[in-house]
């Protein structure tokens, strides 16, 4: 989203924090949703894949840590910048939303320290923040699945029938099984995103605020009958029996619920006023639905980064099969929201990158657009890092099919864009065939601006126009709004959400700043683009079969 | 082989022109097999696989030609060199022995005129020498094995019952339907390494030395029964009836048998004396065997460089499916000669080395040595250019499966590599279980000298020895054996064809130019790869039996 104030203002801002998977962002907006100022700043440790820090703990493969002292520096530097670019004073904050990675989690004791910092913990791994892409509980994962089918747990059907590889409870039993010490020593167990913002706003851990986005999609939370029962995790391990009533205090609130107020250390930190209004944490993706000024049911929101998520609203429940999550207001109140993701997106393309030698995506874009659809018949399994929807299988791994010796690397880039763009098509063939219907596809994230080759495949392969929502920055603008809802009406203004939405982030052909970019769809691409994705479908079912 | 000598010989020489994909090579040796001269000459044209010389027409993908004048030109410098460099003189040379790449194969008229050089021919695709893996004949050999196997033609099942898209006939009818103008102006179909031979003797068209190893291998000749009859021909095409009567004159000779002498001109053009013996020629991959010393029986000669090729002699004759060819005497006399093949090695370890953007394999190479056996979990299927043994199916495709975000190119380069050595030791189950014993087992050929780790995987994944021998110019070597032959026991002294072998090429560690490298198999590596082989297998026939 251009920024269309170069000088400063004095009207009231709302800040998003849009906590990724290597940096934080910092966005102000005032409340028509301009931009006043934008800073990002990387996490001093980045992702942690290879040793943790200050040690010569060489860490097994699939594994992936954060550091959390990073999400408080970054984040203080962070809104700092943006407060100078916006030449804005922080009293002019009315309201804090923060999104996050999710499930990335975390274990602390009573207080909120987390267990890394301790000297006597930071060589143990599993005393780290699991990022979300951290794959460790791989045989606690399929056990969790097996338990929950064998007993007929009521919550399973809303997960799509399958538990991921990347969620809350497997990395918890995963710590438990391989490093007891750890889990024992943890008083809370909590998603990062509800850790800082218990860190802005202060309280004491029975009342520290917890997210339904992250419950919902990520814990098997559901307001009627909370987290999975006693029973159930007794029967998975006798130890984890309680660990919902010993080991994850607070109250759950929804985003852009208030979950406290700016303690004046934490304000300090940012450069804002102690007692600015917070909201409750959004997981990242979901902050997109707003930042992507959609406030209404059957529009398909693609935030496509590092990986994607998809996320819908519908009127109804309907349980599809392999559909990740549906919660009740778990992105909008009044609306069941079905979230569905890929796995490895940004992520796989910067590995055929590296892969294949380039030190940038230019020669490997201009080549595969002169490429006819169907990448002269190489064909590619994008499960690099697994699938997620509609598969739920973070143990697949990735394919090329159909390779000769006529081939060359713009051939192997295409079909890893096709792949991704047939993953999509065949989850929104599943939400259709289950009765949730999708009648428009927005696109939001970095990813599409950077790649409009991405963005017309997208098109052509699912025959459908795409809208690229005008900001860079959805999960952030999301992440604000929030705050702006948080601060309550009679700071903002705004009667409902769908209102501050609507004004703060719709996609607007007449106003500059919110002009989106509309992607059609070629129908000749489209025909042999039917086809391959018959081959496509037809080797996802051979692959995910296959031994291994 | 290193050469042993520097000071010029004036000892009796013989001549071996080892035609190649890209080259050709002249070897000069003495009767002890010492080298003294050789030299590899570049086609100038090159494999054409773009676009036909001096025009504009672009080829489709697939298709590869050569240019006849560059066989004769290329050989004329290669032989020059050749004696310049042994300080000899073109009289010493006592028999000349040709091997050539094969089914590489031409139109031409009666007197021998490649109708490729004639101005309205030119731009004709179809005119020009088809080099061994020109892949156009795809739909004639579907056909060509379907009415095969209907009329349960007697042929079929020496060459594993089923013919290859590289073969002789599929591509006569591919230019036939495709360009029947071609076929019409065509008066003799030839295999190129039989013109070059035809083109040094310098006979008329009936007596044309033809040799029994490319047509027993590669058109379906046999000394019993010669070529598919008539009626089969007929079935296929209507024209192609009587192509054998009238479009393939000449006499059938083995490789060792004299095929005439040395013309004037053709004397004048390599720089030897009119009236040399000739031998019939051979294909280059069946000259390997004599070139590595091995005259004996059980003994698997693999001929390894841009594609390999395997051959065997076994005292009997039994049918294998799968096994491309058997041939009495097709590779030594008194032997039925099984042979199989791999249709891509170096030019797959070459496309992926491009395609990883690596400029020489040494980052690889080391790399991909540091792996464990089975690349941690990435298998390749090698089939970039097709399977040849045991599939025998040119458009199968090349794969790639177990990958993740985790893997780098030197995990596809070792797969590669480990898919190159279950094809073999799928080949050599195969063998076995149809009851052709595989005794020992020999690499020869440029690829095992130059590339150690792949050897070692090879005997690491059969969990055998390998006797890699010490001639890197086996084919060549094996040739000039081929022209001792023809100048016959009065010339040479040697009383068989055995006694030939034995002295100018067999391994022997006593003698310093002909030391072999014995490489062991690794027991641990053995019992990994044998569990990964089934995988392989697995996925062998997934693959071959998917669509598309």
């Amino acid at each position: 989203m251009p920024r269309s104030r170069s000088r400063s203002t004095k009207l009231p801002l709302a800040l998003g924090l849009d906590f990724g998977t290597e940096s934080v962002r910092a966005l102000l907006v005032t409340l028509d949703g301009v931009e006043h100022g934008s800073a990002a700043e990387r996490y001093k440790h980045g992702q942690i894949t290879d040793k943790l820090p200050g040690t010569r703990t060489k860490l097994p493969p699939d594994f992936a840590f954060q550091h959390p002292q990073d999400w408080l520096d970054a984040s203080g530097r962070a809104v700092k910048r943006a407060l100078k670019q916006a030449r804005a004073d922080g009293e002019q904050v009315i309201g804090v939303g923060v999104d996050f990675t999710s499930c990335t989690m975390l274990p602390t004791l009573r207080d909120g320290t987390p267990l890394c910092t301790f000297q006597s913990f930071r060589k143990h791994m599993f005393a780290w923040p699991k990022l979300w892409k951290h794959h460790g509980a791989k045989s606690q994962t399929l056990r969790f699945n097996e338990l929950a089918r064998q007993r007929k747990e009521p919550w399973l059907d809303r997960y799509g029938g399958i538990i991921g590889l990347e969620w809350f409870f497997p990395k918890v039993l995963e710590t438990l099984e391989e490093a007891p010490a750890v889990y024992d020593a943890a008083d809370v167990w909590l998603e990062a995103g509800d850790w800082y913002v218990w860190q802005l706003v202060g309280s004491e851990a029975k009342d520290l605020p917890r997210s339904t986005c992250q419950a919902g999609y990520k814990a098997m939370w559901n307001s009627d009958t909370g987290y999975p029962s006693p029973g159930f995790f007794k029967a998975l391990h006798p130890k984890l029996e309680h660990v919902v009533r010993d080991k994850m205090p607070g109250r759950l609130l929804a985003p852009g619920e208030k979950a406290g107020e700016l303690t004046p250390r934490m304000a300090r930190k940012l450069g804002l006023k102690a007692g600015t209004p917070v909201s409750a944490a959004v997981i990242d993706a979901h902050a997109g639905v707003p930042g992507a000024g959609v406030s209404e049911a059957g529009t398909f929101v693609m935030v496509m980064g590092t990986s994607s998520c998809h996320m819908l609203n519908n009127k109804e429940e309907r349980l599809v099969p392999g559909v990740a999550g549906v919660v009740e207001g778990g992105i909008l109140p009044g609306y069941f929201g079905y979230e569905t993701g890929q796995a490895a997106v940004g992520d796989a393309f910067d590995w055929l990158r590296r892969t294949v030698g380039e030190k940038s995506f230019k020669a490997l874009d201009r080549k595969a657009r002169d490429l006819p659809p169907g990448a002269e018949g190489v064909l590619c399994l994008d499960w690099m890092n697994g699938c997620r929807t509609p598969l739920m299988d973070g143990s697949l791994k990735g394919a090329f099919l159909g390779l000769t010796l006529n081939h060359g690397p713009e051939h192997m880039y295409r079909a890893l864009l096709e792949a991704s763009a047939f993953g999509v098509r065949w989850i929104i063939d599943l939400l259709e065939e289950g009765g949730v219907p999708v009648r428009k596809l927005v696109a939001t994230g970095g990813l599409p601006h950077h790649n409009p080759l991405l963005v017309q495949i997208y098109a052509d392969v699912m025959g459908r126009q795409i809208t690229v929502h005008p900001s860079t920055q959805g999960p952030a603008l999301g992440a604000a709004i929030l705050g702006v809802l948080a601060a309550g009406k009679s700071a903002s203004g705004f009667a409902s959400p769908g209102a501050a939405i609507k004004a703060m982030a719709e996609a607007d052909p007449k106003r500059k700043d919110r002009k989106p970019i509309i992607v059609k769809p070629d129908r000749k691409a489209t025909r042999i683009y039917t086809e391959q994705y018959i081959r496509y479908r037809q080797w996802a079912d051979t692959l995910a079969a296959a031994p291994g």
